[in-house]
């Protein structure tokens, strides 16, 4: 924690009461389906909590689904499998952004007065969020590869960042995922540097371990009212600033080194919460490419625009960032990975991340991204 | 108008400013996208406006589409489309309430303070909605006109409610949608009792004309915090009530007589809204099957439980249902059946419902199901 005597209003009447996930996994013949995936994440959660779970079960009021899947009426079908009878009972949907903006809404609900304990379960598949879903104003780069590569070349050559660096964002987030046992990379190794320049080949400058990787996976989070949280959790954490932005993408690929719905969304939530960018202990940034990390390092405001190389290096201080292993080493599972980044904080915040936990942190962020970079959201946590 | 004595609070902070409507089809090779048909509704919209449309347009801050079709990213694709730079941009969804609770989610987002005006797109295609996506626990009857069939006949053996009673409801509705240009039997010609009862039998007691018809369409509306309200909009009309319930199907058929999410989604929003069901001055309720209506009479208080047959006979007064057709006579477009139910309310209570404007009506409200009766959503809106 680095910002001790900024006081932060944590009056916010929001909170994240409950955590949990399923593996991510990439089996080909799954023995799971997406919504025991989805229901082996509530049941993670459940078992995080001190609380009882069947009394708090009852008192949910609304169940959000997120996913891009394309099966329908999900959330009332998972409340139905849950026993739940929730009043507010929907799915959200927004790409890769749908599990920030899931949460978000559940946030929105509680805040306007229509729940006071909400349930927001993020699921997805492997075989979603592969393909962008262009409109006809949006060209035919239909692989998310092609759009991050161009990003990745015009920063190394206006500033100078380099393939290691790049590289460095895959070890780094490898290497956490090692502490992850619901990430798809925590049993399968570390890499170094020579072992990312050295993989296949994808799209110059990314090779295959700047990727992420496609995963079936499930995340749950748990939103209460000011009124019921300390009552049903020790620690909760609090909603202190939301942050949303959209751009199309032939604007937004005007300049290629700024992702302007993060910078937007961003200040909309540094705003919010009162906070600026160098309280922030912990973040979670949408690392589905390695050079989407460094893009968030300076679009987030931790460092100055370019910097964002220096900061992989160590030669600037920075949040502890993905500790979980981010997209990179948790893997990708569209509707899910935003609510799995929310579970990392939450567990930072809480205090309760075990061998990965960052001393005393106290203020977390969120960040979710979408589709070449269309569309994002920022949330901030804060320790009660 | 039939009650006004009654103080109802319009000091709601929400309302629906705008209103527009693409014309409901089935063409098979449709001349028009699902984006042309989403794109219609809101150029309908903005012409239904006194409001300049530029200015408007730069000032929406969160767009939500509404839709069961199983394309990803459509509330960021439209947004680009409309050149409109939101902020909440996502999709909800929940199969044929989908409408009404985008409507709900604008409302939480404006009335938590993230909006202050929210454009709200429904679409859907002739294609989605016609199976029903049952998770293992309930069973195979895939098709809605089976399960509407079940409660059909028991109403008949419970309440002596006739074949009739119901082919009455499709005659009704479907010369109410002669009146609306939007409508897919605007321009298809009446039918009376015997043309009903005649038609091609599809689950016994229900025939052809008793089921609602799967139809391409879209339909938008826009809404605005109080501050603003007053300065686009002459008439705003105000969201005063909202409710809603999710139940399991196999609890829910435990009683084949009554729509329990109707009852319970109705009594929260009487609650929040302070209004008595016989305050009611007109009603758009969900009619995909005619004797959904003729529950929808009892279930949302219009009549008592096993009287609905007496309302659609005329016997017992209730305030007008489905003035612009209805489920039945408009085509049931999943994802915009809830908003062109509020569209058409919300006519009628700025008064500009033309050749079928309710006289003085103040009171309004919204019926939206799915799936089996196992959700539903009630809206109250009045008139400012």
């Amino acid at each position: 924690m680095r910002d001790a005597d900024v006081n932060v209003n944590t009056n916010a009447n929001v909170a994240i009461v409950g955590y949990g996930l399923a593996r991510f996994n990439r089996d080909e013949a799954s023995k799971y389906s997406l919504y025991e995936l989805a229901l082996q994440s509530v049941v993670d959660m459940f078992s995080n909590m001190e609380y009882d779970a069947r009394s708090l079960k009852d008192g949910i009021d609304a169940l959000i689904t997120s996913t891009t899947d394309s099966s329908t009426y999900t959330a009332s079908i998972l409340a139905d499998m849950l026993g739940i009878r929730a009043r507010i009972v929907n799915r959200v949907e927004s790409m890769c952004s749908s599990g920030a903006d899931a949460l978000i809404a559940a946030y929105s609900y509680i805040a306007s007065g229509l729940s006071n304990l909400a349930l927001v379960v993020g699921f997805d598949s492997s075989n979603s969020g592969m393909l962008l879903d262009w409109d006809v104003a949006r060209g035919d780069m239909r692989h998310p590869a092609h759009w991050a590569a161009l990003y990745a070349k015009k920063h190394m050559q206006e500033f100078g960042t380099s393939r290691e660096h790049l590289a460095m964002v895959a070890v780094k987030n490898r290497r956490s995922a090692l502490t992850n046992e619901k990430a798809y990379f925590y049993d399968k190794g570390a890499v170094d540097v020579d072992d990312v320049l050295r993989s296949k080949p994808v799209v110059e400058p990314l090779r295959l371990y700047d990727c992420s990787i496609a995963c079936n996976g499930a995340a749950s989070i748990l939103l209460a009212s000011a009124d019921i949280a300390k009552s049903v959790c020790r620690e909760p954490v609090w909603i202190k600033g939301i942050g949303s932005s959209s751009i199309g993408a032939s604007i937004n690929s005007i300049d290629l080194t700024t992702m302007h719905v993060t910078v937007d969304a961003a200040r909309q939530a540094y705003k919010m919460g009162n906070v600026r960018p160098e309280m922030v202990d912990v973040a979670q940034v949408h690392d589905s490419f390695t050079i989407l990390e460094i893009l968030a390092y300076e679009d987030l405001g931790f460092v100055e625009k370019g910097k964002g190389g220096y900061a992989v290096e160590g030669r600037i201080s920075i949040p502890a960032v993905n500790t979980d292993g981010g997209v990179l080493g948790r893997g990708h599972s569209s509707g899910a990975t935003g609510i799995a980044q929310v579970v990392e904080v939450t567990r930072q915040l809480m205090h309760k991340a075990g061998s990965r936990q960052i001393k005393d942190c106290r203020i977390g962020l969120v960040h979710n991204m979408a589709a070449a970079g269309t569309h994002a959201s920022v949330i901030l946590l804060v320790r009660g």
